[in-house]
């Protein structure tokens, strides 16, 4: 893959809107508006043949009375005048565009394919790099950069979100708003006639600043550069992937909507998995896992304590963990006869650790604290449910200043849970928010978000572990086999050549030799101190059998 | 079970306080001034030794300072102090209490189990019935008592609400004051020392305006009663049950939260499952379901029809439906063509109906009115997601003007799923909920909630079969063979005796049959078709072996 050429399209100085509008609540409009609205330094330039100025700002009525060539182009005037455009702007030296109008498939008949291998033909022609057709568009918060129709305009932050589809990105962009995580690249991919998944993970794995990798995946059209790009993703930062169409009726309305084929399902678990992706499998699991991994928390180990001030939601916190296949910490003799201490005297003496409903914001980090120093410790989610005798923001504060007051290091991981949908939990999940600590409204989604930590801690340790493996294998002696065996023209490898083959990647074998004569053979069996069996591999070998010891 | 002693406890005309307190954010303070504001119109008599008033009302230094005998006293006193002052009242002729005050049970050791003891004893001796200790109280919206130290007061509605944990009943009010889910009963049953779940369960199945029953159980004492109670409850209402402990852990902590042991989880599902239960695993499926269950739309059939104005929420939407073993509606072709007339191109032609992300409200309902119309479909879920150019209230009201306007018999279910956290999503959210439609922020979400209604659609047309397969049973004969082993002092039933039994129940068995002599087996032989072996049963009988035909 060459990334280099993508310079244009994620680090633009200047941007056309070709087909920006007055008209309220066209997209040509709503573009326009997020473009001008989001802080770009870059030079915006709308052009469109009808109008003056747009949204206050001179407007250009077409490519040739454009003051620059525009390093990036983003199209929304309808389909059949795309290509045409597209070429006048290559000819000019444009070298990267967004196409969101849609018009360019199947659905659309002939003619859609037709428009889709013209505006290819152009793209080639100028080594033009293209995000779309048929997209919501790109968003780069880093450099104020949107140039889409999303609803809301996303805070920078260090997620790189890659989405084929534009439904799922606005959910996404609203929720993470509300939620204070934000982005570097989000990426609407529409039809993917250019710039596919591989392409866009291979860009997020080098940018330093995304350090979290989210896919939304219908269909992969081209596997090979997929699993490239994934596996040395996943290396090093999480890669969290929602691909649905498991079933085949899901199968059928993914192939409706992007137009492609999504093939067995299995197949993509096998190569998500292989990859060290970490996968979800609807979207309020993709919420869970986006509220822990964004925040940049780095997990340890996996033993969980549970603090809470309800015997009852700690039971459903503890049930989910184990369900998940999580490990409940075992606190030390110490910790429980320090909380003996603290705590009154019906409190759990164990974990999950339960305070009581009337506990105050003072009992809460009193137990947070000695349960901090508990090196059995890696994780602690605390728990609250309200209570009218003391406002729900009164223990988010003094866990929150407790948790930074501390110094251990490595530090254990803090979730929140705070139950309610009211004014008062809310408040409390947003300080959390701004501090950047995860924080929850159940304690199952609390829990399926922490469980995501533990797996992508779990993948990276395997990953390390299967490099080291990797490294001993013999691709050489591999390689040399199958080279001989294709000059020799064999249809199949004898059966030395094929353990040879095993041998080489460390896969344990029946050790087998190939002898000529009766003395060969009494000579290798005699180095031998295994039992064995000696098969004649040839007919002019007299036969002779010999178990050595 | 007699319930008819329950009267005093859910129907007061007047209540003591016992416990009242003007200090701010103690318990005493918080369940007087819901008992005030409520809005109950019987009497309520806050008693304290200390206070002249509290919040504005003439205060009762003892029980025998009160102007009248309350028909239902609220113990908000230390532990040791309640078994004396209940006496007083019994004596004064009062028969029901809920006691709030903890230190009861086994975690205060002897001290606490002599006090309950004392309690139980005062209880009977003057045939009051309680609830609690331990819990958070009783709140019964319908006559405006909120006697308990819960920080909402939960709107009247329909559901009867049973929890053994404190915390989860805090959670779930909070949860429905926001969705305006609202309740006949909530019932926080703490320790269980006399009114239990089974009671709990027959009174709410009795009570007409009770028309959903949610319970939240650890541990169920009285296994018999609670058994014959949920059975008769789930013919004629959906009974909704969490119940952790799945995991060891999880049975340990709740162990160690109601001082019970939980038993085998095995155990309780097969017990739900025979009683026609609806169980959730956690609390989010709690919420979905509570949003579908609560809403009193009535399902006729488990065929449903997304329509989408994204296709990527749509596809996650059918995963989620066939993985739950859901039913995508099969649309008629007159519905295709219909939809054709109107929609754009580009819509999927197909169930999910994805309308295209420019959807305004106009084209949600027409193509809802048209699938409306379609009777290959029992349920339509609507889903949105936010984008800028039509503001998310605006198919929300189109939807449900439309839906209101519809006089199809019966009517198509109607579920809606608006994404986004922002404030127009919430918006819309707020107006179906208000028109008592359920709404979800997720696909999934709605789908799980979805789930629930057909499981219980299903659980009673099957118990209904059940009920008329039941009555093919011969219970006399089995009741006369078990009557006579009892008699005969026998350990065991004969083979004869026990396949009788079986053959009462109609399970099938090999027909065999008693003899006494050679002549008799031949004679017995003669009588059937089928192959037969003759088993010798007593030593006296020559060995005879006949097979015919």
């Amino acid at each position: 893959m060459n990334i280099e050429n993508l310079q244009p399209l994620f680090k633009p100085n200047s941007v056309a809107l070709i087909g920006a509008s007055n008209r309220s609540n066209s997209i040509g409009s709503v573009v326009i508006k997020n473009l001008l609205q989001s802080g770009f330094h870059g030079c915006i330039m709308p052009v469109n043949p009808k109008s003056p100025s747009i949204e206050g700002v001179l407007c250009y009525k077409d490519i040739n009375s454009l003051p620059m060539t525009p390093d990036l182009a983003i199209f929304c005037i309808p389909a059949p005048g795309v290509a045409s455009v597209l070429a006048e702007l290559g000819k000019k030296g444009t070298r990267a565009a967004v196409i969101i109008s849609a018009g360019f498939g199947s659905g659309e008949g002939e003619e859609g394919l037709r428009r889709r291998k013209e505006v290819i033909d152009v793209a080639k022609q100028y080594g033009i790099r293209l995000i779309g057709p048929n997209c919501v568009g790109l968003l780069i918060p880093p450099i104020g950069l949107n140039a889409s129709f999303a609803h809301v305009t996303p805070d920078k932050g260090d997620i790189g979100f890659v989405s084929q589809s534009g439904a799922v990105v606005t959910a996404v962009l609203d929720w993470a708003k509300s939620k204070h995580i934000g982005f570097t690249h989000v990426l609407s991919m529409g039809d993917m006639i250019d710039f596919d998944f591989g392409e866009a993970i291979e860009y997020l794995t080098k940018d330093p600043e995304t350090k979290t990798i989210i896919l939304y995946i219908e269909a992969i059209t081209n596997a090979r550069n997929f699993i490239a790009a994934a596996r040395a993703a996943s290396l090093i930062k999480p890669v969290i992937v929602l691909k649905p169409g498991r079933s085949e009726e899901g199968a059928k309305a993914a192939a409706s909507h992007t137009g492609s084929l999504a093939g067995s399902d299995d197949v993509y678990d096998a190569v998500f998995q292989r990859c060290g992706l970490l996968r979800v499998y609807d979207m309020n699991e993709l919420f869970d896992t986006m509220e822990t991994l964004a925040r940049n928390q780095e997990l340890w180990g996996d033993r969980l304590c549970i603090l809470t001030n309800g015997g009852g939601i700690g039971v459903l916190a503890t049930d989910k963990l184990i369900e998940l296949g999580g490990t409940l910490a075992q606190l030390q003799d110490k910790t429980i006869a320090r909380l003996n201490e603290v705590l009154p005297t019906t409190w759990s003496h164990g974990n999950p650790v339960d305070i009581i409903g009337d506990a105050p914001g003072e009992r809460y980090a009193n137990a947070f604290r000695i349960i901090m120093e508990d090196t059995n410790v890696d994780a602690i989610l605390v728990l609250n449910c309200p209570v009218a005798i003391v406002p729900s923001i009164e223990p988010a504060e003094a866990i929150l200043n407790a948790y930074k007051a501390n110094n251990r290091h490595p530090k254990p991981i803090l979730i929140a849970a705070w139950l309610g949908e009211g004014a008062p939990a809310e408040e409390a999940r947003q300080l959390f928010a701004v501090n950047d600590i995860p924080s929850y409204t159940t304690p199952e989604s609390a829990i399926s978000g922490f469980k995501r930590m533990v797996e992508y801690y779990y993948n990276r340790k395997k990953s390390l572990v299967s490099q080291a493996e990797h490294q001993k294998f013999h691709y050489q002696e591999s390689h040399d086999i199958l080279q001989k065996a294709i000059a020799n023209k064999q249809d199949w490898l004898t059966e030395i050549e094929a353990k040879n083959i095993l041998k080489a990647y460390n896969i344990p074998i029946v050790e087998t030799f190939e002898v000529k004569t009766p003395e060969e053979a009494y000579k290798e069996a005699k180095k031998l101190k295994s039992k064995m069996v000696l098969k004649i591999l040839s007919p002019d070998i007299t036969h002779k059998s010999d178990s050595g010891g």
